[in-house]
């Protein structure tokens, strides 16, 4: 894919420097220091990383060679110029001139210090990330992972509801999530446990007491191999007919949307598919421009990020099998408090797997 | 400070925006999203936000205005331009425009799609990122912080040593620390548990058997201030003279360094303190291009950021009352292992004073 990105763009080079999961994803290397991946027109597979890094990289990566800044004269440039970053910049510059650089392509996150230096030697585009893009499609490698990661929110969720006969403070209840899940291996951070009125705010993440109702959103990575998943049930713990009604409606909505998804379709018609469910049940809709109702999209990928591609909102992107993204309807009013049920799908040829299969409706009232 | 360096490269605007710790510090806000933060030499301090992050920008941050995406046009020039980073980047021009601006200054990272756009209007001077400047010297608010970590490392390493006992495996080790952190509200990760001949590579995190000696390595964050500190000891279990040996070397020379820091001494003071010692003693040091002895640099700043300014080195940079950092001499010979002992100091006017209080060898052969 990037060779015809490059030949689209007439461009020699696209490079992709480390700080984000896209230059993971690219390469499988994992690196905290500043490393940098050439893909050029002419063959070139190349991660430079600092001299320390250059036996790991050529252990660990899945790039064809390896340099590191020694290989590249690095440090005869810094003891010149005196400054680490000028020397990088002149470094890589000088790197793609051998290589007959005359059009390089960027990502909109490569750094300006680079960017500057790279303006006075060649002409420079920014595009948009090539991996962002290959990423929204998962392997079946990765569709496990997703899916360990949504068994582990289950457990952790189950626990959660055994917990609510007891814990009824929003902070301790999510203190107890996030240390069920780091014992079994997976990382929670901000994991929202908004109760009554307050859960109006989509993402107000909750303190306080739990009463009427309570709404988790889980969305953790795994420790091991750091894929997330993301998980969202609205708990019912009291009596209240507007917040059961709107329950039922988004668990609908949800459904409906779930049933269309398929390879072919657009993002647009499943966010649509919500949207005509909520509206004629009577709610308002993002679609109408409210500020209250369904407020929000509809979904986005579930990756390496909690938030990738494909956003599901009402944009034409078309969805293709390996797609995995969340499908989250809502409704939130300040009078009654909002409700939400989330769960991950995979899109297949002929439709669609969830990968946090579970009850949609929790009523915990019969069991106090 | 940023008046000076608005002044001094004569500029309207530094600009700085969100993703990283140095948003955080000039804003005190927290947002997953992209924002803005602008200060002017006309007396603008600006805070631009999405439009659903708004009011709690007004709540939370310490900047003196806010502005919402809507309120500067972004909105409509999507509608026409139908490319979200486009129209991003044209509405921080238009404003820049009607506020008069004709140079502006970018930290190193600023993203590349809006330096482009800027080149376009403006002249863009990309400078070393003052915040990151300002971050190197703590308040006593800050200070605090970081002892609050330095305590829960200490309380977590001696659980450590308590499960050495019968613990003989690194991932065990490590993830008991982990997790031992976490339930006390800090967060721990790629803590280094390396045992035997494998720890002379000082980034090796440590897998496999515990034996010999083991160097525990424990930098966490707090979950709740979000301050790090780092904290290194090394373990002996078994007789090995000259493992015992390098430790003696290791922590004699981090007596030394710790005994000169004090306001307006050099990183470079330091870092030759460590060498001379280690020299003295027959080991070979970085100074002299050894792959082997020591070969790392004495220290880095620690805060929101467990490596962050001032690093302690060759540099010349002059030390000031209320920096943060370590001093973690160490010695790594492939023939034995490696050892290390760290421990993070602030710089007073008239000494230094350490953090991580805590018993420099220990040695657990008579206790098994």
């Amino acid at each position: 894919m990037l060779n015809e990105v490059l030949k689209e763009h007439d461009a020699q080079f696209y490079i992709q420097h480390s700080g984000d999961n896209n230059f993971y994803y690219a390469t499988k290397f994992r690196i905290p220091n500043s490393a940098f991946y050439f893909v050029g027109s002419d063959g070139t597979d190349l991660l430079v990383v600092p001299d320390m890094e250059g036996d790991r990289a050529k252990r660990e990566s899945v790039v064809g060679e390896v340099s590191t800044l020694s290989d590249l004269g690095y440090f005869d440039r810094l003891k010149e110029l005196k400054n680490t970053k000028k020397a990088l910049a002149l470094t890589l510059v000088e790197f793609l001139k051998t290589r007959g650089a005359k059009k390089v392509l960027v990502p909109p996150n490569f750094p300006a210090f680079l960017i500057v230096e790279f303006l006075k030697h060649f002409e420079v585009e920014v595009i948009e990330n090539p991996f962002s893009e290959m990423r929204a499609v998962k392997s079946e490698e990765e569709i496990e992972k997703i899916k360990d990661t949504s068994f582990a929110i289950i457990r952790a969720f189950e626990h959660a509801l055994k917990l609510l006969k007891r814990v009824r403070d929003c902070d301790m209840l999510r203190n107890e999530i996030e240390l069920f899940l780091f014992s079994d291996g997976y990382l929670a951070q901000d994991t929202i446990v908004s109760s009554g009125k307050l859960s109006a705010d989509p993402h107000y993440i909750g303190h306080g007491k739990i009463e009427e109702h309570v709404v988790i959103d889980i969305f953790p990575k795994s420790r091991r191999h750091h894929y997330y998943s993301d998980f969202t049930r609205t708990v019912i713990l009291e009596d209240c007919p507007e917040i059961e009604e709107m329950l039922d409606a988004v668990i609908e909505a949800q459904k409906k949307a779930i049933s269309i998804i398929r390879e072919g379709v657009t993002a647009k018609e499943v966010h649509h598919t919500v949207c005509d469910v909520l509206e004629e049940m009577g709610y308002q809709t993002i679609r109408r421009k409210y500020r209250e109702g369904f407020i929000h999209s509809t979904g986005h990928g579930v990756g390496l990020d909690v938030h990738e591609k494909p956003k599901i909102f009402e944009n034409d992107d078309v969805l293709k099998a390996g797609m995995v993204f969340t499908v989250e309807p809502g409704l939130y009013y300040r009078k009654w408090g909002g409700v939400r049920v989330e769960d991950v799908v995979v899109v297949r040829k002929n439709g669609c797997e969830v990968l946090t299969e579970y009850p949609k409706k929790i009523d915990l009232r019969s069991k106090r």
